[in-house]
């Protein structure tokens, strides 16, 4: 038998892979071959219509470098990425809720006194002051544990994403420890909204379907306990106009957090603060596992 | 609303295509959307598998050049590329079949009188006469209409693959202008199975899925006659026996031709034979469009 109609040729294509040794990489490419070709049969696609995906995936690829994935921004801003994230957290059991990890994490940071400002290079930024704490599912604190931390400038961008980055070394980025009733606390600046990066396909595309490019302001972090499920999460700024418009679709009701305008003079561990401020509370409460 | 559970993430990302100007473009997005989304929901794809389809993709994107297109490859070995080629052409009328381009094809040919020799530097390949004609649905007969033709060499590479293509020019590949009585004929080599790459990830999975790389012994044809729609098929040596198994799944049982072993001393156009040779005949029949 070799002359397909187009039932046949999709038996004929997942039958191909009836040999595939390890069982669940045959299982997904079987399933693989029938979503593709069901999509195609359903939309009809034409010569056209295939020829432009396989340019914009070349394209795609083509764009990644040591330094940026723009196959994860695609995946990103289809909600792939985000579902992988909850299919793999189905049962959160009142933990705090994960995200992905996203681009600009660059691996563990330095170790940070509690209270350090780590943003001081960055004059032109509302002053913010973080205080959290993590605990397990009971409320139990969680103590020496080390907690990474990153997020935008007022600019919008990470330190990472510069071109001086080498010299200039980390800026809004750091690790604390937890102390021993499991709480940490820092000084930073009020990140801003961002957008992804436009200058690729899958920014042509967000503009070709008049999408935004925006995320709403968050700050990153990484919680990895003994004995626990390592946490990798972003909390989001209350008030931001993008929270329900997430180009990545990554903002979940649990994870936005309380961010108050503050005139006191002193900020909560006694440091004198210099005008308006903002005072940003959140809790982590983490899975055993 | 910004807390999603995995149905209401899908409707959210379909959501935001709402705005796309162009409606085919939403159409197929939306689709698109909904297709990898179930694909993530009822394969539970771990990070892991994530990851390896992202860099999967990466390393095919980035493995594409001027000459070489490891992403239709992979459409070609998922079969996708010749269901698009079977959505497209879904009511044949007895036109001969299509089947997709190729990666071989590179633009018009020069035009070679008929009888001519288009392998002639290939002295181990066993020698074949090609006998055809074009006609329209109902035998009539079509003139002057150029058909492009080409194939690969007896060990299974086309002249376009070698590192000295640019010297040596055409081979296995020209030009014929049927005439009055819709005819052409020309000698060459019989053709060989040959494998696709597999140098690339899309050669990888072949390997990994314990499939085989081989496509069975083929001539392509491309047939453009005015008034008639654009024929671009290839045409199998009967006995092949990568047939059944054709790992781009182009095969088409109407697509297999006649090829017998002959010894008479003349070919049919009285040219003089040495020895034993092939006789290939094959009739394309063309559509109105
Ligand atoms: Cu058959
Ligand atoms: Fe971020
Ligand atoms: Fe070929």
């Amino acid at each position: 038998m070799t002359q397909f109609n187009e039932t046949e040729l999709t038996e004929a294509v997942v039958k191909s892979f009836d040999n595939t040794p390890d069982p669940r990489a045959k299982f997904l490419l079987q399933e693989l071959v029938k979503s593709l070709h069901d999509y195609v049969s359903k939309t009809g696609l034409t010569f056209e219509e295939w020829e432009y995906a396989i340019d914009f995936l070349t394209r795609t690829g083509q764009k990644c470098t040591d330094t940026r994935q723009e196959f994860i921004l695609l995946s990103d801003v289809l909600g792939v990425s985000m579902l992988v994230d909850a299919v793999n957290h189905r049962d959160r059991d009142g933990a705090t809720q994960t995200t992905v990890l996203g681009p600009f994490y660059v691996g563990e940071h330095k170790v940070t006194a509690h209270g350090t400002d780590i943003s001081p290079n960055n004059l032109t930024g509302e002053r913010m002051f973080v205080q959290s704490r993590v605990t397990d599912l009971h409320g139990k604190p969680l103590a020496n544990v080390p907690v990474d931390v990153w997020h935008a400038d007022d600019d919008g961008f990470y330190d990472s994403q510069k071109a001086n980055y080498d010299e200039v070394g980390a800026s809004a980025r750091a690790r604390f420890i937890t102390d021993s009733d499991g709480r940490f606390f820092f000084r930073t600046i009020l990140p801003c909204s961002y957008p992804i990066p436009t200058d690729g396909p899958v920014g042509e595309m967000i503009v070709q379907t008049k999408r935004h490019p925006m995320r709403p302001a968050h700050v990153h972090f990484l919680v990895n306990a003994k004995g626990y499920e390592p946490l990798i999460t972003h909390v989001f700024m209350e008030g931001d106009k993008y929270l329900d418009s997430d180009v990545v679709f990554g903002v979940k009701d649990d994870l936005v957090a309380k961010v108050e305008p503050r005139n006191e003079p002193e900020m909560p561990d006694g440091g004198k603060a210099n005008g308006q401020w903002h005072l940003m509370s959140y809790e982590f409460h983490l899975k055993p596992g």
